[in-house]
């Protein structure tokens, strides 16, 4: 999912398979889809990204995606996409991508092209009730309860380096692809600087050449 | 952890293992124990439940004694305590568990001997900085927010028949356990009826010999 700028990709879920990819150690090429595009080639039907080329095989969906990465290539380093790591990706589908989406969503719409823009902006005030400007205007106040949140993962960094435990999984893959969200369109923080989950960002933002840590952000 | 009535017990922590020990098919007996008691024979230190014995082996904290288990008795049925069950764990004590006890504290108390009915008030009310009843007095509008804290569980059953997947483990215990806390002391409903997330708790309720269903509760 791309901005105007081609290279400006931000869909968590997007992000969470680019990670997966990367876990897997598996070479890739990506190709930028806007809203209201059609479905990305091979794939037929309603247009959803991620949308992932094996060869003949074409597999829809992050979750999806990661699952079937694990089954396609079982002797690369696991995923771990199980029941419980699914727990982890509905938790950040449903708690943290509407909180973030009342954080950065304002932010959106300047990085689109007119025609995506339209559909998003369209899509998202309905959601909402109200205008995008309206709908994070008081993001300063709405931040701490963002923050509050990600107190399981707090709890978690206390006795291990990653969600995965000793080594970052797909449950890491989920929570930082959901994290380069806001990130890659905006410059509000969604995290304190001293918060252990943002040295866990960084920290998984230097694996794989940097892939989190060097990706093209929008301009301040 | 019980109320005056020695069978009362609702600590979700002391649910969460007896839960793991029936998914396990090992016998147990339970003492009761209360606020303010010493740390439980053979136990030495702080006091906290549960507190597991397995012939000379002492184990503390619910979630060291589901690893204990899965390491001790690997030939029964796993429970599957690992790094991703861990964040199910710390999501239910960091976000359930306090907006549970906003719902029920003052439900608590008046089931306690004198002595420990002290001991939990002046904590509580001392973590809340208002009474019980103060804490508890807008139960009615805030359980939509309880409830909505549960929508990673809603968007998982949809596509699965427990948390664990096709069968029921540690994960559903973790659950299952912080539910029975409401369950046990309160008659106010933290759940609707005809929320996917009753229903499971139904069937869990069912297994082992009805051990949830069957369990005393508060009078009315």
């Amino acid at each position: 999912m791309a901005g105007r700028d081609a290279d400006l990709r931000f869909s968590p879920y997007c992000w969470r398979t680019r990670l997966a990819l990367a876990h897997k150690g598996l070479a890739f090429e990506t190709h930028p889809w806007r809203f209201g595009d059609p479905a990305p080639e091979p794939a037929s039907g309603p247009a959803q990204v991620p949308t992932l080329r094996d060869g003949e095989r074409v597999v829809i969906d992050s979750w999806a995606i990661a699952e079937y990465l694990d089954g396609a290539y079982p002797d690369r380093p696991r995923l771990n996409a199980g029941p419980h790591a699914r727990f982890i990706n509905a938790w950040a589908d449903t708690i943290l991508d509407p909180a973030i989406s009342r954080l950065i969503a304002s932010d959106i719409s300047p990085l689109l092209t007119e025609a995506s823009a339209a559909y998003f902006v369209t899509a998202l005030e309905q959601a909402f009730g109200m205008t995008l400007a309206e709908a994070t205007a008081d993001r300063e106040e709405r931040v701490a309860a963002f923050r509050a949140l990600l107190a399981p993962v707090r709890r978690m960094l206390r006795t291990q380096p990653w969600l995965g435990g000793a080594a970052p999984d797909y449950a890491d893959d989920v929570l930082g692809g959901t994290l380069m969200w806001p990130r890659c369109v905006s410059r509000f923080a969604p995290l304190a600087g001293d918060d252990p989950v943002s040295e866990w960002f960084a920290r998984l933002g230097r694996l794989f050449g940097g892939l989190l840590e060097t990706a093209p952000r929008a301009a301040a």
